[in-house]
């Protein structure tokens, strides 16, 4: 079936889905794009593919449907389309488990750095991740395009510190006053909190903590560390001190 | 002084320093915006202001004009301007020097990337960064909003890998066929060679690594890691190594 019309209703659902994250919520659905993500994608609903694409058969069992190529054009949020998108259900959020390691994200704006921080915990081995209200929608185009598929791969919650700080072996919480990973003290699971791009760590967060961790780092060639970068090396260093 | 008009020739040059790498590369100058950057800023050679800006007296001392705030809207790269940019001279290229320690960067493409690398280079203490030719300009504004200002306090070399090679005490490529960083033999100056996003390293630069690294991950977990992410940790467990 070939979809030639920005006004078809499965169009206009498409660019719902992609702009806004209450219908994201409501019909529990997201929209990936681009061949690389399909490799970790589950719970495909309907697969839209450009009309000139060729779907390989194991994406041809899914329901699909064709897109002229302006229409196409029209809906894709990335600057090279590979001519892929699909609809998915929302995967569920995972059970928090005290014995398993978490990245906690409190209020993080940025859609790029919050997808880029799921594909690291993913790739890390970590156990999860979960955001709070504050936090940008990590179902957002930007946000999915960033994970590389990795949202499929990691156990996705979303609470507020209050809810998991009594069930959490303990909270170690990102803050300029810690110590540096390889003095943490580590046993059993934990979770790490890391803070929002321009204000840090909201109080709240800050008392759970059982522990702080810094990145030593010299203030005066750089005023900060990226928010995806240093979650990055305290994923990799907590995930290293893990093993040893 | 108050520029009014959008075909005013200081704003035009203004535009074409943002859109151009030739024009940077031509008149030596580059363009900085937002505050933050200009605790870092050197050799200013002009100060733009929106009109409503009242500027501190540190800044005052240079060369400054005002812009009417439509004219200003519609130079501005970010979404949220704070009414404030700067023409700097490009810094001086830094002098290689086998003791020190360098990251290499080969076609990275992404100035996003680049810029979060500087920044990330700059924070953990490192010599200085080496573009190759295909990686894009470091001076474009992308690249330059990223790095938060790390441009003015890291040595930027320009140089292909067979320049090099033969100064440098070792390269050290990151690379799937390498060692884990903790496994490497470090020992007074290096060069680490980090590729593209979507290619890797290119096979010349691959040649002239005596070792190679490479962060362990979950293959089935994420497809890989991404750029700046992963330079990230390798700086920082690199530089960590070199204080051990």
């Amino acid at each position: 079936m070939l979809l030639t019309s920005a006004d078809n209703p499965e169009i206009k659902n498409l660019r719902k889905l992609l702009a806004d994250s209450a219908a994201r919520r409501e019909q529990k659905s997201f929209v990936i794009e681009g061949f690389k993500i399909f490799q970790f994608a589950r719970q495909i609903q309907t697969i839209y593919a450009r009309e000139d694409i060729i779907l390989p058969a194991q994406l041809r069992i899914h329901r699909h449907r064709y897109i002229a190529p302006t229409v196409f054009a029209g809906i894709s949020e990335v600057e090279n389309p590979q001519g892929i998108m699909a609809v998915c259900r929302l995967p569920e959020p995972g059970q928090f488990s005290a014995a398993r390691k978490y990245i906690f994200l409190d209020r993080l704006q940025d859609p790029g750095n919050l997808g880029t921080i799921v594909r690291t915990a993913a790739a890390l081995g970590w156990d999860g991740l979960i955001c709070n209200k504050g936090c940008a929608d990590i179902f957002a185009p930007k946000a999915v395009r960033a994970s590389m598929g990795a949202l499929f791969t990691l156990d996705i919650l979303f609470a507020e510190i209050g809810e998991i700080a009594g069930l959490s072996g303990q909270i170690i919480a990102a803050d300029l006053q810690g110590v540096p990973p390889e003095d943490l003290r580590l046993d059993g699971g934990y979770v790490l909190a890391v803070g929002s791009e321009g204000q840090g760590l909201s109080p709240e967060v800050g008392q759970c903590a059982a522990q702080k961790v810094c990145l030593p780092f010299h203030k005066n060639k750089a005023e900060s560390l990226n928010a995806a970068v240093a979650a990055g090396i305290l994923l990799y260093e907590l995930s290293r001190r893990g093993q040893g």
